[in-house]
């Protein structure tokens, strides 16, 4: 059982691969920066990225933004209020997004064309541990920590960590009463990661956001 | 492919469930009350479960602890803190721990063993969604959230919420500071499993942990 499982896997894995490798060379061909956020649930990353479709669109940036969940469409209503064009991928009990879910949505999306965008936002379903081996074809993975999640997160969850290329510390106003250690956090991220560029983030009061917009620009004056 | 999937899941979750109810015969066989306790990474399963050791040794009781994360014995060095015994299982990429699992590090565990205890927590790998599908033979299985993740969990992750015995809120004492809606919340794992037993805490301060522990002292006699 556990070897046909594991060949099932690997095969699953193999064709969201070639899914993932069709995604990434038609957003390239779209000029659009394409990022996949992945976290614990409740570490914010629905507030964070509800703010930074804000502040990018205020900057006259086109922005859209994919939301996974097992159930409900709360998160899109919450990331319609940015303006942006937001859809709610519902899994109905699958852990994960795939390439193959992020395809069919992008197809059928009337309002939304790849080329019509500069960043499109892909919100994983919250789960530190089954998001972090399918890869959407985006160009950017970002891991999000909140402070109050503990700092041995990166330890415990190595694949997730080890796989992203930003990571974002999100609710930092409340570091002190949750008695955050930073620097045990900031160790810890760059033991499995070594070298990941790391913002140090409040939704609530706007801290770190100038960092990461000023980044996301980086980004994607780089790829244009 | 998906068909297939499908049925070896399912054949994988039937095989599960034959050794969850052989596990299940030697609990009740023992008189042990085993809890499977499960959550979101970071809601403080550890802490709270520490502390529960902790007040239950020195009210007497004998007591043990399983835990399960993808790496590290961080939680096992912590935990044993408590004076308890306590075995860490590392699934080394596996999102859940199973029954197989459970009852392999069961069989070979030489400090404890079934009948010489009163109460077997298990501490599931920090995830929403997988470990809902696999039971353990737990008698109880207890859902944790924490006021800082955000009051709509229970709605977005229905499976879990479903199939627990008891809910824990968390984290209480910082529960103004995070902005946490206490009726929302009450609300929403209501709506999801309607009269479930809720119990809301700190670890850190020690409220609601008197009520916690005569539940279990309520569910031990009842079951003995």
């Amino acid at each position: 059982m556990t070897t046909r499982i594991v060949e099932l896997r690997r095969g699953i894995l193999k064709k969201n691969d070639e899914l993932a490798a069709g995604l990434r060379a038609s957003y390239a061909a779209a000029g659009v920066l394409v990022l996949n956020l992945v976290s614990s649930p409740g570490t914010g990353k629905t507030t964070f990225l509800e703010r930074t479709l804000r502040e990018l669109k205020a900057r006259g940036s086109r922005v859209a933004a994919l939301v996974g969940d097992l159930e409900t469409d709360n998160d899109a209503r919450r990331l319609a209020t940015s303006g942006a064009p937001v859809r709610q991928i519902n899994t109905h009990g699958i852990c994960h997004l795939d390439a193959e879910m992020i395809g069919r949505h992008l197809e059928s999306w009337e309002d939304v064309t790849l080329d019509g965008l500069d960043f499109l936002f892909i919100e994983n379903v919250g789960n530190l541990v089954c998001p972090s081996s399918y890869d959407l074809g985006e160009k950017i993975r970002v891991v999000l920590l909140s402070v109050t999640e503990g700092e041995d997160k990166p330890l415990k969850y190595p694949a997730m960590f080890n796989s992203a290329d930003a990571a974002v510390i999100t609710k930092i106003d409340i570091a002190e009463v949750c008695g955050y250690d930073r620097e045990l956090a900031l160790r810890n991220i760059n033991e499995i990661r070594p070298g990941i560029r790391i913002f140090e983030t409040s939704a609530k009061t706007g801290a770190g956001m100038e960092e990461w917009l000023g980044y996301l620009a980086d980004e994607r004056s780089r790829r244009n």
